[in-house]
């Protein structure tokens, strides 16, 4: 799994990662997984792992939002979003889901410690991260929202995450 | 800013607005507009000005993203941008573009004041925020990225700002 962040370009191969891992669990739109693909090259990303029913690059969609950033972000693809999360944790990084519940830590109490590994689920459109994947995860990470509609687009959510995990991690805080 | 760490439980139980308004210059794609609507309503942004050729509700593809908050969320329209940030500039606004230039401020060192109004501009998806409106505005906000692309959805990079803009408002940091 490591092996493949080292399989895109070289100008991409040459740059520091940020340690961080992106598990998208049935995200359906392909317009959405290649938005967070964009996002991932803008950030460094180490891996994005494609689980279930989330499309796969090719893909026309993908492909629209992606700007070529498959090429230069490392993917692998699931078949369940719960197995890749204990695959994670045996590997010994840190898995969060990105979600809204009751017993969860809010987006900017979050203090990723440098010396870990860390991965993010994120979950399909309509019913987000399945309970079973909530369940096998260490815990939530939730945004918080001050508005009606409660709700932001999956590709944004996961801008928002990437952003406060290489903002506290590649600098002071 | 120590004292607005008071406002943060207030604000979201009363949906107090994040005094921001957000500027959209010639944002040609109707599914950005809707998202950055969605993103709008989750931190209770004041306004929205559609400027140019910028899309305007009702329009299918707002519709498709915006799930709603064209409702919830106030907007205006304006046929150019320059004039519309000159009109915030006179009405007491702070009006930065969100741009990739040389003569910036980084994101993360970006610190609005409590007692000031904000107006943050986002530009066309291809040709960014064009250069009459970057001389118009009191400066430019740029996102730091690391990859290959240099580049950030519109919508995306809109969460990231707002979001970014709502934290340190809403909270001590």
């Amino acid at each position: 799994m490591e092996a493949l962040g080292r399989l895109s370009t070289d100008a991409y191969f040459h740059l520091e990662k940020t340690p961080l891992v992106l598990v998208l669990d049935n995200v359906r739109s392909g317009l959405n997984v290649g938005s967070v693909f964009r996002t991932a090259d803008a950030f460094a990303v180490e891996k994005i792992v494609l689980c279930g029913i989330t499309a796969r690059p090719p893909h026309r969609e993908i492909l629209k939002t992606a700007l070529g950033s498959t090429e230069t972000v490392a993917w692998t693809e699931s078949d369940d979003t719960a197995t890749t999360v204990e695959q994670l944790k045996q590997g010994g990084y840190r898995v969060f889901a990105v979600e809204q519940t009751t017993d969860k830590i809010w987006l900017q109490d979050f203090l990723p410690v440098p010396e870990e590994k860390y991965a993010l689920v994120f979950g399909n459109e309509v019913d987000g991260v399945a309970d079973a994947v909530l369940r096998a995860c260490h815990g939530v990470i939730e945004i918080p929202q001050f508005g009606t509609k409660h709700s932001l687009n999956i590709a944004v959510a996961a801008g928002i995450v990437i952003w406060e995990f290489a903002r506290k991690l590649r600098s002071n805080q």
